[in-house]
Parts: structure tokens; C-alpha cells; sequence
């Protein structure tokens, strides 16, 4: 299996990438590709006592900044790890592509140089959340941030075979997020989303409420990109506001300082369910690759788990299902025609 | 002060409403007018040994079912405790109404009743969020899932109006709720809102994501009601799930429950900063009355708290400011016209 991974996409690169690389390549046998300035990379792979052959290194001179603009970075730096590595996508000589640069930039880059399945409308950034007892699929969560009704009826589509070759549930269930469980509850992009998930053939269960979203109630919920990216830095921001508080209030006395220290081992685990560096990255379903987007806080352990669920995704065929899924609805007329 | 309190709103009702009413009245010495069935109210009053005149009933022998649609409900049932209540905030007979009932139910009667202040497009549903060394304000929470960037604007007037009389903030900064910080992040609806709101003569502090809104980084916050009503159930499903995961964390060892125990004392801390009945009840801004419904799992003390809140907005003078301050918008052209 080929997995690129972008040396240059985490906020302290490539530090945490180079380790990620010979940590994967060990961990799986398999030789990583490691796109990014030859002249900085091969040094620390060689001070790092590389096995030879672990770690191939394919030069990509130019750097994405996070002040770049998405598309002219994508049509201007041709030479950047983020194009190179999406390139080897495009030519089929690598099966998955993982950064953990900006997103704004992997989807221009992804759009422009290795293009949607034939069929799709709009790509979708794709979360993996912690839940009561497991995890969900949220889509999108910020690549766009206005959808029309038949985006999401293929969010639901690219989610539930993700679902399925990814996280191994047969039959996912499919909710639609809403603010009201009732089906008439919503706005005017929910209302009219409804009736079309009902009749896409998918396991539909309704609208689905943020409550409802965390307690298990679906396996993928489908919602517009600022809506589920609203979902998802809320959740961030009140996760951290409430461990900050907690913590705050547990060393302002003694007897509590001393109760927090004995129960550290419990707000370890706690944490660990809840670290976002154990879910891998975020795919952008629906480019005609498979291309993950690992946050910038990323370290080499969260990269590793990126590069874990590239490889799932791969093992699962999710693209070769992809495309089979869209064409077939095409040619049955389930879903529209090619925009 | 005349503050009238829906007997029938709260899931329980009418137990809590009756212990709240005596106690709003012991506390601040003004007579609450309470409305429901009389033949229901008066035997609990007398049971508690209300102090004569402490409580007024006002007879209303109809009560909303949750199962009522709100139009139906607000145009066919006159006589509910809600249309009660709310023809006494059309007289003039009481200063502000409180209600646990039904949001839907409490919109349609507050706008079929009592009105619109003249110039308002939308009312919205205002919550009061604990934050990072504070409170803050956003809305919509839930009255309107689709708006256009002009309520955004009125809405931000209302915010404002709101965080200075009721929590006291001279000059409140008011954010427009986005999934990016930048000025041209946001959907259309932000993309558009954004101008108006930095030429409305308000505080604007440009957009603020989920993260500053938690950090306190604005006083009021607007957004559509979808939206907002998605960040409200989002934190309390985010809040919930982690409060429950670190109780089954700690009580899973000795040592850990040992740790709990020592430490209950902070979490109970954690929980009063987060106790939504610690923040009386959302306001239905834009009505052309003081109207403040509450959450419908509110007990008596919560149901006190939102008394305490609506003779904030009274003493204020919240709702002649804000006929005030939109009738000066409508006639320098600030605001558009009257719908």
C-alpha cells in the first residue's frame, strides 16, 4: 500500500511527519512517501537512522503558508508538497494522500488537481466523533459552507460507505441534523433535504439533534459545511471551557487538589476518548482519491492515526465503492445527472 | 412591579410555578399574578398557606399541550394560561410575562397577542450563555431557522439593548457568529450580514467562532435561529456527555471514586456555572412586551431565577429603549422601513 504523507503540513513541521513516516513504515512494512523539500528532509531522515527504503522522499521544493490563498496556492505552487503529493494521486501512484495543512488548501488543490468522481457535486470534509459508545460521521463539517438539498442526499451517500469500509458498520444509519427531531422541524435546506434522504435508498432515520448526535442516535449525520463546523468548534470549545473550569475549581482547595490527584488516572482516559489525534484525519469525500486532512495541531502520534485510516479506507476499497455507488445511481436516475 | 407567570408551562406544572410564585413574592415583596385554572391554583395556594394577596390568580381554564401546533394553539385556545398571560402584557395590566411552556407555543401567542414592536421584522429568542469570566448573549436560539442579514442587524440592536440594561455592560461588543475569524469567512448569510452589521453604529467586533464565544470575547452574538439553536444543544450534549464519562471514569476504581469524592465539592462548582437555571429564561426580543420563556424542566428555583431576570429587563426600561431605539433607526434611515 502507498501512503504519501505531507512533510510539510503540521504546524511544527516536518518534525512530527518525519517521525510519523519511519514510526508507519515500521509499524506496517510498508514504504511511506514523503513529499516535501529533499534538502531538509533526507538530513533528518538520515540523523534519525532511517532503515533504508522505509521512507522515500519525493521532492516538493515549494511551501503552502497559512496565508496563502487556497486557490492561487493551488494553481500557483505547482512544486509544493501539497500539490506533489496530490499529483501522485492523480497518476495512481499512491493510494492515499494525508496532510495535516490547511484545509482551505487541500480541497483547492485536491479539486484542481485530482478532481471529483465522476457524478459528485460537492466534496465534503468528513469528521469522526467520539460518542456514547463509539464514534459518528459527521459531513460536512467546512468545505461548504452553503449546500443545496441534493449535496446533502450525496453526503449521506459518501458517509455511509465510509461508515461502512472504514468503521465496519453494515447498514449505517443516516440522520439529518436539525434543530427538532419532528420531521417538519428545520430550516428551509432541511425541509426540502428530508423527503429527498427518505427516497435515497439509504437507511434513514430522520432528523437528528445534537443530543441525539452524541448519545449514538446514527452512525452519520449530514448537515451544511458552517453548520457542522459550527457543531464541531462548539463542541471543541465547550469540551475545553468545562475541563478548564473543572480544573480550576479542583485546585482552589486542598481536600479537592488531593481528590483531582487520585482521580487523575480517570481524566487521563477521559481525555484519550476524547483526543482528536486518535481519530485519524477528516476525508474529503467525494475527490476522485482518497485525501485526509489531519489537524495542525497534529503530532507524530496523531499522524500515524491518520495514516491508519488512510490505510483502512484503502484496505476497504471506499473508492473503488465510491465510484460504483455514484455511477450506479446515475445510470438508474437516483441521483441527478453530472452538474 | 407586575409580573405575570404562565401556572401551566413547566413539565411538572403547575407544583414548581406555585412555589415559585410565593416565592418571588416573599422575596421581593410585589404580588405575582399567576395564571391557570383557578379551581387547580387556589386549593395549592391555600395548601402552602399563601399570605393573603402574596399571589393573584388569573383565571385560565385552557392549557397548551405540547402536541398543540402553536398557531393552532395561540388563534383556538384564548383561554390557555399562554394567551392569558400574554393579553395582560397587551393591557398594560403586567409589566412582563414568564413562561416554561412550549418555545413555538410562546411565539405564536406573543406575536398573534401581543405584536411586534413597530419596525421589528423578527422577534428572537435570546440565550444567556456562561462563558470564559462572565455571561454572554446570543441570538437567534431557535425563533427563526431562516433569516435574511437584516434581522442580523435588528437582532444585534436587541443584544445590545439587552447586555446593557439587564447584565449591565456599557458599549456591549457584539460578534456575528462564523466558522472562520477572518471578514470574508462564513456563508452567504454571514458574508452578506457582516457590512451591515460594521455600519449599524454598534460595538462590532467583526466574526467570532464558537472558541472566542466561549473565550468571552464578545458580549452578543447573532445568528440564525438553525444555527444558534445547533450551538445551544451542542453544548449542552457536549457538557452532558463529558460530565457522564468522567463520573463512570472515576466510579470504574477504588482509588479514582476515593479521587471523586474528595473532589465532589469543585464538580458541584462546575455544575452551578453551568446550571442553565442560573440564567433565568431567553427573552423573546422584537415583541412588543416583555416576554421570558424559561426551559420546560425548570423547578421552582429556576423558574425564580427567570422572575429575577424579567424584573431586571422592567427596572431597565429595556422594552422603552428598545421602542425607542428602533423607532430612531426607522426615522434616521439607519434601519430600513416597516415590512
Amino acid at each position: 500500500m502507498r501512503i504519501v504523507l505531507d512533510a510539510m503540513g503540521s504546524d511544527t513541521h516536518p518534525g512530527p511527519e518525519v517521525a510519523a513516516a519511519l514510526q508507519a513504515a515500521a509499524t506496517w512494512g510498508d514504504p511511506i512517501l514523503l513529499a516535501g523539500p529533499e534538502e531538509v528532509l533526507q538530513p533528518m531522515l538520515r540523523a534519525a537512522g532511517a532503515a533504508p527504503g522505509s521512507v522515500r522522499v519525493i521532492h516538493a521544493p515549494e511551501v503552502l503558508e497559512m496565508t496563502d490563498k487556497p486557490a492561487d496556492a493551488a494553481r500557483g505552487k505547482a512544486r509544493s508538497s501539497m500539490a506533489v503529493g496530490m499529483e501522485l494521486l492523480k497518476t495512481g501512484e499512491a493510494d492515499a494522500f494525508v496532510t495535516a495543512g490547511n484545509t482551505g488548501g487541500a480541497m483547492a488543490n485536491a479539486l484542481f488537481r485530482v478532481g471529483r468522481i465522476r457524478g459528485v457535486k460537492r466534496p465534503a470534509l468528513t469528521g469522526t466523533f467520539p460518542v456514547r459508545n463509539g464514534q459518528a460521521i459527521l459531513l460536512d463539517i467546512g468545505a461548504n459552507a452553503d449546500v443545496r438539498p441534493e449535496f446533502l442526499v450525496q453526503f449521506a451517500i459518501f458517509g455511509s460507505l465510509y461508515a461502512e469500509t472504514v468503521l465496519g458498520r453494515p447498514m449505517p444509519r443516516v440522520g439529518l441534523l436539525s434543530n427538532g427531531e419532528e420531521s417538519g422541524k428545520g430550516n428551509e435546506l432541511v425541509k426540502e433535504a428530508y423527503p429527498l434522504l427518505a427516497n435515497a435508498g439509504l437507511n434513514f432515520v430522520g432528523n437528528i439533534e445534537p443530543k441525539e448526535f452524541y448519545a449514538g442516535k446514527a452512525d452519520v449525520v449530514v448537515t451544511d459545511g458552517f453548520t457542522g463546523n459550527v457543531l464541531l468548534k462548539t463542541s471543541e470549545a465547550v469540551a475545553s471551557f468545562l475541563i478548564s473550569m473543572i480544573r480550576e475549581q479542583i485546585k482552589s482547595g486542598l481536600t479537592t487538589s488531593v481528590g483531582g490527584l487520585l482521580a487523575k488516572p480517570a481524566f487521563k482516559r477521559v481525555g484519550a476518548i476524547l483526543d482528536p489525534g486518535e481519530y485519524g484525519a477528516a476525508p474529503l469525500l467525494g475527490i476522485d482519491g482518497l485525501v485526509f486532512v489531519g489537524h495542525g495541531r497534529s503530532d507524530a502520534r496523531a499522524l500515524v492515526s491518520a495514516i491508519r485510516v488512510a490505510r483502512q479506507a484503502v484496505a476497504g476499497g471506499l473508492l473503488p465503492a465510491m465510484r460504483q455507488e455514484i455511477r450506479r445511481r446515475l445510470t438508474s436516475g437516483i441521483a441527478e445527472d453530472v452538474e
